[in-house]
């Protein structure tokens, strides 16, 4: 293999040529497969419309390529248990961009978890909460198509949110949605597009994990006042934590039932270096970190897996899961009824740094 | 009638002994029928357990009392749709317990919604979270049977939030819930009871206004470290409310998306006199309310509507249409599907205070 | 004695009138010694501008009467030294009305105190802000005049957080004081009035307790967006406790150093019927309390003091340490200096509730 | 010029070796002349004790360099005299290294200062709270002697805010503060070392800017609990700001007095990318920003002071101004009394980017 470069493609080479020059990167090229079969490329970053992640991902597998793919990883479980496949033939590191799993907060609340200090968890309780598309001035374009982006609020920021419920509770069993589109009809974008909506600007999702524990996912990004509500709650019979990002990103809570002390009530955790590997962000506790640096450090791990072998944070299998949740979910939306979430690997798959299907 | 005496009738009178005591009031009885069907009684307070309140109120009522029973108003539509008719029939102030209405955030919540400033209602979100049952050791009481309470947590404390609901944003037309009981036997009360827990402990219902407005409430009973949070959310195409008890009980939250000053997140409003009745108790704004002085303002209102044929507050009818959304989640959770919420009243109903069918 | 009346004296006679007939009382007389001289009357609360404490209450202690007096106890450590010898002579219950010592924040922070988790106490910080005089159309009344008043912020509103420093950690002995009036002139609300404002509008006030530790407490009328902020916080070598009424006047904060839990930063005391003598307004933690029911608990303290011997309640002694204070804080401001507290009493003076000179 | 390297001086060559790779650097040296004198160094960046600042900072300068210099500028205002007047001479860029002016709230509250909404502004109140120095067993270093840092809390910590109270309202003319060193003796960190302490743990600092308008800081580093109170309070006649990094460091708090809408209390501001040049970390508001970008942030407004002529944030002689400051404190916590601020400059100095005198 020669000396790695840097090269972005994009069918649109001015654009292509823009963030070249913006990032300090190397080359422009209109056509992927200038990178995903190049020779000197090692890692493909893909960041574009979700149904073409599965071609352009398994044709950089198929090249050798490391691969770290844009959330939510398929439009459909079918594309992303090829993808998946696909990374386990080729034997690379293929990473999901869950990007929230490089919050310190979610390694916090792993940490606690895993202490047994909550005691049996009983459930789940998660929300994304945003105001993206409350302008009915905004134009239809690829996200709220279904057919490109597979879903629309459930798919593009509840795929986060069961990513976490996953990482932190274990694998969902069965589920029930209910979907509403507000605006079912928006302005077109090109004076050829179509101004149909057809996924959901909100969906409420009841998960069931394994032994029947409950959970629930609020996901709706037409919610005024809201920009970035990333919350959780993870409750059991001794203790629970919870997390909102609105509230203060830098804390995560916790209660003790069995801390007899005089606070009754919630403490407050402050992360910090003793929460992770963030260590490079802050040396001290309460110093704040940003969403940009926990893009880094996902990159971080990235590479430490590539390069060591350490865990690659979330997989194609976590973003295969999640596929088929989602899925799961959009079915259960359009028939109102509990949908159980299909498997869509045969036999029992190698799962990554994902938790195992049962955490009870 | 005679000068009016004040009386406590309990089945244990020695108990009824010690709350008039207690009270300072004049007179203990262990035959309810003993206040029901006294001449020297106006006004009588139902706070048996629930299944006990069709036949009490309905007695009291036809014996020409004025009527405040506890939430919820009844185990099942049937009988609170009696309890209504009865009240109907009387001409009385029949009053159903649920305090929340008396809290100085509900009555801004709905002066805001009233202004039209949060454009069209998109939505509404709610929750109550206790830790009421979490200890396995509490024994099984008449709460945790559906046959004496009409169902558990989502009929204790969601009836609450159901009302709210119903209050802010309209009736409800259909549900689908589901319901889980973490512990579904406990220790006994008694020699002779029965350790068999047939409620639910935690029960998400997902509700469907007129227009096909969605909402959801969130009830659970067992939730570690939550003592009293009971919050809503209403969100529109042009700003939101929101409420939490456990953030700061005397604030409500407000978004505007069209104003267009620094502040885009959201702004306090710091509940005082000028949002209701509630003068008696806060001169200036900011000094904060207790939960006892809203059952006193409850009162106050009840008084009111006796006296001066002021709105009662909640109804007898907004009792039963609580308790119709009620039944609906729990056969919803019985079957995992979509119901329709019956009406039990023929023909249109006089609406009391509560909020008509429609307000889109 | 004959059996008690209930009397308002005012010398406006119509506001009299109409006090009696809002409380439902029996009388109103335009000479207070009608009051403090009367044998059907017990108790004497008063009300009235500053600069007439001193005589109204002496005379009544000196007629027989149980006292209950507005904060701050008066104008001068002089008048108040009087009153305190006067209650002494008199062994009559005399309690100076500084309602936040009836707030359950306060009793849990003296428990928590006490227990000694916070090793060391180092020192204190409390803050009283409003927006009470912010508005310069604000008429000259006799809160804004020394004469009547004794001071201005530091006086009406200061004299409480000064009473709260005394009670956690102990008596004051040196001050250092800034005080700043923004408006000097204001429109005067009579004819033939001033419109000189001679007090404060704000006061920084820096406290040194025994063994030289150190407090402060900023005091402020003039602070936009604030309605109610009356906040403290003891921090010692192991450990601290914050409290701030417009963050949840419902929680207290408590950082213990040595719990080496996952838990780093404070944890919430969510306040109830464990923390003081509140029972009667919360049977469960969480309800909240409002200030109006701390007025009731303030009553109540002293009805237990008058009938049953039970400890006041901030005495008058009490009140006489902060005019001591309050006196120093003034001189200091006025001449930029350190001032000693001057003690008016003689000997060694028996302590009420309030605390020992020394607590370290 | 010749192409620029990059280089570490320590005179513990090994720590400079350690860092040098750690930062993927080229060049270790235990002479920090090899950089100041370096033909092959643009921009010299000091983090070496206070007290040394000056020495190497002046040295750089004349030899040509431009020089970021770590807070506070210098141990005395003699020194940071110097040091602005050798960056006069040199017409270098010279900053200093005040990084909350690079936190977005700071921007955010001077734009809206800028605006007028607040009216005419009143007062200043600012925090730096933190637990640093809690541990007694934390040995004597350089922080803690005032020969090596100047001072203590008010000089490490305190500069801070002094930085931002004038960035904020203006120059400071007087000064009257109270300090405490809560532990006079501690552990030696070396064989030779000494156990005095004789700088400040806390300060209580009140400001006097121009127009008499008065303002506090508290400095404190010994504070149970806190990890990073950086929070500040502007108020005016007709609103107020305040910003609590604790409370979430992604908000700016806005009240204005003349918005007659619902909201009357404190509304939100979520900062993003339109407040200031921090667009490369979030592309939306409320995603966060982490302190180790503020970093960046300032050293980005170096790099375009040096090459493009933009302002380059704090210069040295706004450090100068905090020293005179930090010194007038210090002198006026020795004897107990207001200490005007003396001017280290002669007639009337060319103002960076801080503020003028006046911003009345």
């Amino acid at each position: 293999m020669t000396v790695a470069k840097t090269r972005v493609a994009s069918h649109n080479i001015e654009g292509a040529r823009k963030a070249v020059e913006h990032l300090g990167w190397q080359q422009a090229v209109d056509d992927w497969r200038e990178i995903t079969r190049a020779d000197d490329i090692d890692l493909v970053d893909i960041v574009t419309p979700t149904n073409t992640h599965a071609e352009i991902a398994i044709d950089a597998l198929e090249y050798g390529k490391h691969v770290l793919c844009e959330k939510p990883l398929a439009a459909s479980p079918a594309d992303a248990a090829r993808m998946y496949h696909a990374a386990q033939e080729a034997g690379a590191i293929a990473q999901a961009g869950f990007n929230y799993r490089s919050w310190p907060a979610v390694d916090a609340a792993r940490q606690i978890i895993d202490t047994g200090i909550l005691g049996r968890v009983l459930g789940f309780r998660g929300q994304f909460l945003h105001d993206y598309a409350l302008d009915e001035a905004m134009p239809v374009s690829w996200r709220l198509r279904r057919a490109r982006a597979g879903g629309g609020a459930v798919t593009d920021i509840g795929s986060h949110m069961i990513d976490l419920a996953r990482y932190l509770v274990g694998d969902v069993e069965r589920v029930l949605a209910r979907s509403t589109t507000f605006y079912p009809r928006r302005p077109v974008s090109s004076p050829d597009g179509d101004d149909l909506v057809d996924v959901d600007d909100a969906t409420d999702l009841l998960l069931e994990f394994g032994a029947r524990r409950p959970g629930h996912i609020l996901v709706n990004w037409m919610m005024a006042g809201h920009k970035m509500e990333v919350g959780f709650e993870v409750y059991g019979t001794h203790g629970s934590i919870r997390f909102s990002w609105e509230e203060n990103s830098g804390r995560l809570w916790l209660h003790q039932r069995n801390d007899h002390g005089p606070a009754n009530g919630f403490a407050s955790i402050v992360l910090g270096p003793q929460h992770g590997d963030y260590q490079a962000f802050w040396p001290l506790p309460g110093v704040g970190l940003g969403l940009a640096e926990s893009y880094v450090i996902q990159a971080a791990r990235l590479l430490k897996a590539i390069l060591q072998g350490d865990p690659a944070g979330p997989s194609f299998l976590d973003g295969l899961r999640v596929a088929e949740v989602v899925d799961a979910a959009i079915r259960s939306a359009d028939h109102g009824e509990w949908v159980t979430v299909d498997r869509h690997t045969a036999g029992r798959a190698r799962v990554g740094s994902g938790r195992p299907a049962s955490r009870s």
